[in-house]
C-alpha cells in the first residue's frame, strides 16, 4: 500500500485513523479470513450509542462463502459503484433503528451512532492492513426488500472492505480518484471558540 | 482506570475501541493539553466523510483558559448533563452541514459522517489516556442562538473529555452508573446474512 494514500497530518495521530483511505482499486484475489472479519464487527459492536441503543444492523456478503448473497448484495448498489465495489472480497450493508428501545421516541442519534459503530469498524479495519470504502450511493427501497428490512429500521449504507491494489485495476474514468492527493479543510474551518466561524484558539 | 470499564470483548480489538467508556466522574483537576487537543481535532479532520463534504463542525470550551466560553457551553446542556459535566475540563459542541457544497442538494450522509469524525476523535482521545462523553441531550435551539448557527448547519451533540476518577464524584443517583456492567447485543443480534435476523453464518 503506498504511502501517497496516507493522511499528511499537520498533528500525529493513531496510524489505524492516519493510514484510512477509500479505494475503489481493491484487489479481488485476496480474500479476508472470518476471524478478521470478527474483529470488525466486534470493534463496531462496542461502539458508543445514545441510551446504549446500539441501533446499527449490519447486512454480511463474502463473494468466496457464499456468491449468491454476495450477488444480492451487489444488486443494491448504484451502478457507479458496480463497478468498482464487486472487486472486494466482503461486501456489508447497513441499517439502522429509527427509535429508542425502551420507550419507542425517535432516536435523533441513530443514524449518528451508525457513524460511530463504522468508524470503529474502519479503524480495526485499517489496523488489519484492510481498506474500506464506505458508500452512500445505494438503492434504499430495493435494500428494503431485498433484505426484508422491517418498519422501525432504515437500510443506510454500503461498505466494501478488502485489500488495495493498483489504481490500474479500476475502469480509466476512476484512475484519477486512486491517486489524488488527500486534502482536508483547515483545523480552523472546522474548530470554532465561543461563536460561528471564531478561532478556537488553539491552532 | 479500572480495567473493570474495559470491554469484555469476545475477540480482540484495538485498544483504542475497547477501553473506551462514557464516564460521569471526571477529575476536575486534570486539564487536557492543547497539543492533545491538537491531535484530537486532527484525527476527526481526517475521518471519512460523503463526497469528502466534512460536514462536522465543533466549538471549543476549555475551562481553564476560558471560563466565560465554557459556560456559555455548559449552559447548551440538559440539566441532568451539566450536573457531571462541569466536572469536565473540555466541552465540544457540535454541528452539522445539511447539503452538500458541490450541488447545495441535501446531504443523507451528514449526521453519519459526524458520527464518523466524532468517532476518530474518541479513539484518538482513548489513546492518549482520556475519556470522552457524548451527550445527545443537549439544548438545540439555545445552541444555535447561543453560536450564531447559520441556517445549512445544524447544532447535534456535545462532548465532555477529561481524565476519569472516582464515581464518588458525581451525584449519588449517578454512581451506580458509573460501575455498572458494560453491555452489547450480541453480535448475531447485530450482523445478519442475507435476510432480516438470519444468521451471517461467520460466529
Amino acid at each position: 500500500m503506498p504511502n501517497r494514500h496516507f493522511a499528511q497530518t499537520q498533528y500525529p495521530i493513531l496510524s489505524c485513523l492516519s493510514q484510512r483511505w477509500s479505494p475503489r482499486a481493491f484487489d479481488p484475489a485476496r480474500t479476508v479470513s472470518d476471524a478478521v472479519l470478527h474483529r470488525l464487527f466486534e470493534a463496531a459492536r462496542w461502539s458508543a450509542s445514545s441510551y446504549n441503543e446500539q441501533p446499527w444492523r449490519f447486512f454480511l456478503a463474502r463473494r468466496e462463502a457464499d456468491a449468491a448473497n454476495y450477488e444480492k448484495a451487489i444488486a443494491c448498489l448504484i451502478e457507479p459503484n458496480q463497478a468498482w465495489a464487486r472487486q472486494a472480497p466482503v461486501l456489508v450493508l447497513t441499517a439502522v433503528s429509527t427509535r429508542f428501545t425502551h420507550n419507542n421516541t425517535p432516536n435523533r442519534c441513530a443514524v449518528h451512532d451508525l457513524g460511530l459503530a463504522v468508524g470503529n469498524l474502519s479503524a480495526q479495519a485499517t489496523h488489519e492492513g484492510l481498506c474500506v470504502h464506505q458508500m452512500g450511493g445505494v438503492l434504499l427501497e430495493k435494500m428494503r426488500e431485498t433484505y426484508g428490512i422491517p418498519a422501525g429500521f432504515d437500510p443506510f449504507t454500503a461498505i466494501a472492505i478488502g485489500h488495495p491494489t493498483s489504481p490500474a485495476a479500476v475502469p480509466e474514468n476512476m484512475r484519477q480518484m486512486e491517486t489524488a492527493p488527500r486534502q482536508r479543510k483547515a483545523l480552523d474551518d472546522i474548530v470554532f471558540g465561543g461563536q460561528w466561524e471564531s478561532k478556537s484558539g488553539i491552532f
